[in-house]
């Protein structure tokens, strides 16, 4: 039997891979729960200072003057790291392989906070012109240590057949 | 008058800031063009190691038989790299919040691009419940050296109006 949900130890994101799956293997409303991530203050201002270098995201005094009301996170970051989570909980055969998405930032990622993911397959679509493949779409909440949702995705993956 | 379009030399991304532009500044149809930025092959793999772990990120041989025929970013560096573009491009007062953003990754990015984005302004509503701000949409597409589209998104601004 598959583990599809490793329940990976907290901090853990290098938990061994589970079995790798396939179309056939995947049903809508399977769910996969990540590990954690620990978001360092060094981190996040590296991180912002060379990507997304404005005051509330690189600098703790203008932060705490801004809409932000204290230093966050870039949301390109937080969806950096719901990569690294998806990465180590949704063991796609061939790997995570995006198409596009969509993201929403409801609530700030700040230093400090401990991210982990929880991933539904919500689609699954057959390839009309290639039977070797199908895109799945998931639909991925990523969570702060209170439970507060700080980044919710909904993005197409290309998933192979066994062959 | 406005500068706009501040067609910045090659390869310059800290080009000085224009005016700052408030929510009554902006027309639908507006074009924003940024600098460039190199993507060298060390920042991608740093990037991949550390937010998308995958051997079409990590490993160029292992890379050269995947999907993607040689080594790729992460589709997230490219966002990210999107917006380092659009902070030094798109000079909204107050700084570029972004609510929300759909995305897609056409083609992939590869080791020495050259990365720019054009931005073109879709929709501008003001809010109904906060009349000191408004949500603005903007088109952006990031190209490569040879003009191919790496990826192309749409996002929603809170832009303030002037006080």
């Amino acid at each position: 039997m598959m583990s599809k949900d490793p329940s990976d130890a907290p901090g853990d994101i290098e938990a061994a891979q589970p079995d790798r799956l396939y179309l056939e293997n995947l049903r809508v409303g399977d769910i996969f729960r990540s590990g954690e991530f620990l978001l360092e203050r060094d981190e996040l201002l590296a991180f912002a200072s060379r990507y997304d270098p404005q005051p509330f995201h690189t600098d703790g005094t203008a932060a705490a003057s801004s809409l932000f009301g204290g230093l966050a996170a870039s949301g390109w970051q937080t969806a950096s790291i719901t990569m690294r989570l998806l990465v180590g909980s949704v063991p796609i055969a061939g790997g995570l392989i995006g198409l596009g998405a969509e993201i929403s930032w409801p609530n700030p990622t700040r230093p400090g906070d401990r991210l982990r993911v929880e991933s539904t397959l919500t689609e699954i679509r057959e390839s009309a012109s290639r039977p070797d493949r199908g895109i799945v779409t998931a639909e991925s909440l990523t969570l702060n240590q209170d439970g507060q949702v700080v980044q919710r995705m909904s993005s197409q993956l290309m998933v192979f057949r066994c062959r």
